[in-house]
């Protein structure tokens, strides 16, 4: 599955007969199955029981198993006879056993024991599958896609996720049918917004965000982020012969605030108080962080590539730590609200463009600074992390 | 999707295993996703509506649109970052728009507007997508699928379909998990009739008609089309030591009419005064005419091929326009029966033996006259119109 | 299909992007699609009824049909059009025609008519299918799955389904998502039992059997069949650090019976009055044979390969006959335990990890000795039959 399906995951009842021939990506260095050596998200920790899990990441097969909080992650392939250790079970404390002859595994995959063999067997201490460091924080699985050895979980995903005393997190997912790169690109370029998330809930009752915006790429200087700057723009046009932009709606007559809202980023608290250099800033190896001028909520998206076709999306929702009262707030506000409209219905118009995309020859425009940015800034950058 | 699977739709839990060793359809020069450079129809027009859609024709992916009555017919790929353009919408008149940044394209494929880079944009003018010649005629969508100036449509279609002032036609379609060319053969050879169409209502009061027939192919002179004429032949046979054909049923004890009836050709009124050459007619890109007799009605089976292993047929039933009432009774007609008996049941049973055919080698024998003069004239006559 | 599809149908949403990197079969020179030149069993006899049937073994597609008892094999595409005969009648006694143009062929693959070209055709005489030597036997269709001259079916086939005086037959089938040499090797291995069959049925009120036997591989020196003799071996352990196996569970109190029973082979009936060699005989071209020390019940698990990634598993329960009340009791002890005990919920275990099996590189034990010996023997033996 490291090919490219066009249209994959459409639901077609007939196939579609375009190939993709050019892979505008690899220009750039860009791995169809995704960027090794970073830790990634890979399910939510309520999934994993007592029972193994097989999960795919960036093209290869997992199995996951936990003994109490601890969480281990292997290659799901026995090395005896090749069968699934997730079909399996966890026979022993830590362990997972293979279903076929009980071949047994820690979670540094070394061979603990092969039952069927009895205790005197020659094979613990000689067979081992591929382990994968893995750890569970804010309600998921995280593992350690990478082949060396892992930097600490602190020093390799954002403060927000990292840094529970000052934040707590809610985390929601989704499956998207594209390559993660076309997934990825999505973020980096403010321009879709208005056409594609002019009716989402979040924006109803406002005007649309500024468009035709001048960009430059702000590299955040740490060789993980970078974010987009955009200057002028704007909100409505009218298109000679056509029509406007956005169409008028009742709808559309308060004035902009949460989103909409555009003021001079360098006098919010986000960047006084915080030091955040861009509203949203697209990280290494496959996320965006969404933050708002009060510094008091930050979205991030971070994406797992399945296989070249799949790409697995968490939104992770961070909430600034603010007492009691105000955390019930918010999670009441995300259950009731915005769960709903932006991890559903606002990721949801996303979900329908990007899987629309069939791979191919581009025509890049003065709109897409940030995407060429972006696929400039993970070539440079990927594999040389500086956290 | 230009390799032909074997086998494919017919639904098998387990895949075959057998492969299409030989293609005896190349040998003739006839082209896996059809003959190029004619008008198809595509779809219903009345499944065309306020949104833009999706069609695939001669293994391309295609987006229609409408204003009013005038239909367009788009490559379905945007050429900004390669979203399909039927998951836009038309959001000005007579153009369809990128659902990702609003590109917007009218029926020519001219961009028309990039909205996201406002009215100034450059893009307008530069962008481009491939269009196609498209019309609504007889309640179809019609596409020129082809590369340079089409022809007029009433030049190319037969004009059963062109001339609506002697005509008006009821159309059908189904689509067949198939290879066009399958379907085409099916329709140059009188003797599967008989066996494959023995129980149809069409024939069911009545004997079989004839096979064994001695054939011999008419070319009729015009580039387009070609006939079959069949001498000859038995309406019942003995095979010594299995049993007679057809086998005798209860039901088999009226004289022939309509279908069953075998006259002189040259003395019907469809001869005489219309210029039929031949009850069937095989025509370019991919059709039969079956005539009748007294010349008012006729029956257009036109396939469209969508890729390699599926085709669309539409069966445009043809009549005669002769006064109000007449016309009632031939609507009714079709609804109540003709348009059961025949292009459900009797299209049914072709569907059925052509979806079970395996490209592959053949022995094609005296009673396949008709399919080796067909695969000839496309080879002669396709790409070369002279309508 | 000649290709193997790890996975094949898991049923998994996603692919798993795994290949099969190496393919440890080929290096002892077992075919992917299965051997040639044997009898397979390839349905149940009353799934054949008037109509013909497909059914696909060793990669091909085949057609069945019968004439009262007496069943034939062709291969499925007509040689003159390429439809599938599955999709025709029999028309005539003891053929099958082709559901396109009529032609009829006998159990020899011999054309005796070729109906739309009436009695005086030439074509029979002239076309011909592959026809292959069928049988009903023990209520399942047989086919000699080769090219020469078959053997009889007495010389091929083990006495036990042959000699219907002594012994009686009841069988049932599953198909298999995997390939049939993974399959195989499942029954060369005593070793899995005690680990995927603990909590059968079959075994549920008695200790596991024994594992960690030292194996040695008996040559039946018939060319056809071969066996695992295992000595030692423990029928619980502890492992260190870990935990004991089997768990103890409050079911485990009463003595071995039946399968779980390990006396002296060499005194049982089945050994000192049929001969039986081994408890289990694997065979060519691939089945298993189990016996009961008393030999009145024998069980043959026959497998026939479909394509790579698929195989049919026929389980054929081997009684003798010992007067009508013991056949009743038998068969009532079938419908009511054995079928559900076995042939469902114990062949259910083994369906479970041979499916999971990613075909691969391997890291075999001395606990493998069986199913290397199997691998070798077939190897050596297949296409060399001395029945």
């Amino acid at each position: 599955m490291d090919e490219i399906t066009p249209g994959a995951g459409l639901g077609n009842g007939v196939a579609t007969g375009r190939q993709a021939a050019t892979d505008p990506f690899a220009a750039f260095g860009l791995p169809v199955l995704g960027l090794r050596d970073y830790w990634y998200p890979v399910l939510a920790a309520w999934k994993l029981r007592g029972k193994p899990k097989k999960v795919m990441a960036l093209g290869e097969e997992l199995v996951l198993f936990r003994d109490g909080q601890n969480v281990y992650a292997l290659d799901n392939r026995c090395p005896h006879r090749g069968a699934r250790l997730s079909l399996g079970k966890c026979q022993f404390k830590a362990t997972v056993s293979c279903p076929y002859h009980g071949w047994t595994f820690n979670g540094a995959g070394e061979c603990v024991a092969a039952i069927m063999e009895g205790p005197e067997s020659k094979i613990p201490g000689r067979a081992k599958v591929k382990s994968y460091a893995a750890t569970q924080r804010n309600g998921l699985i995280w593992i350690y896609l990478g082949d060396g050895t892992p930097p600490a979980f602190e020093d390799d995903v954002p403060n927000l996720i990292a840094d529970r005393s000052t934040f707590f997190t809610i985390s929601a997912w989704t499956d998207y049918a594209c390559n993660w790169r076309v997934l990825a690109d999505n973020w980096t370029n403010e321009h879709h917004g208005p056409y594609v998330h002019g009716n989402a809930p979040e924006l109803f009752f406002q005007p649309v965000p500024p468009f035709n915006l001048t960009l430059s790429v702000v590299d955040h200087g740490n060789g993980r982020s970078m974010g987009v700057r955009g200057e002028g723009g704007i909100n409505s046009a009218e298109f000679p012969g056509l029509g406007s932009f956005p169409p008028s709606k009742w709808h559309r007559f308060m004035k902009p605030h949460g989103r909409g809202v555009r003021g001079n980023w360098h006098e919010t608290p986000a960047y006084k108080e915080h030091g955040v250099q861009t509203p949203t800033q697209s990280r290494l190896p496959g996320m965006v962080i969404v933050a708002r001028p009060h510094a008091e909520y930050f979205l991030i998206q971070w994406l797992l590539p399945i296989d070249a076709n799949n790409t697995r999306l968490f939104n992770i929702n961070c909430f600034k730590r603010m007492g009691l009262w105000r955390e019930i707030k918010d999670r009441v506000h995300y259950a009731l609200y915005r769960g709903w409209a932006h991890d559903w219905i606002f990721s949801g118009q996303d979900k329908k463009v990007v899987e629309s995309v069939i791979i191919g020859p581009e025509m890049l425009s003065r709109t897409d600074v940030g995407l060429i940015g972006w696929r400039r800034f993970v070539g440079r950058h990927a594999h040389k992390d500086a956290p």
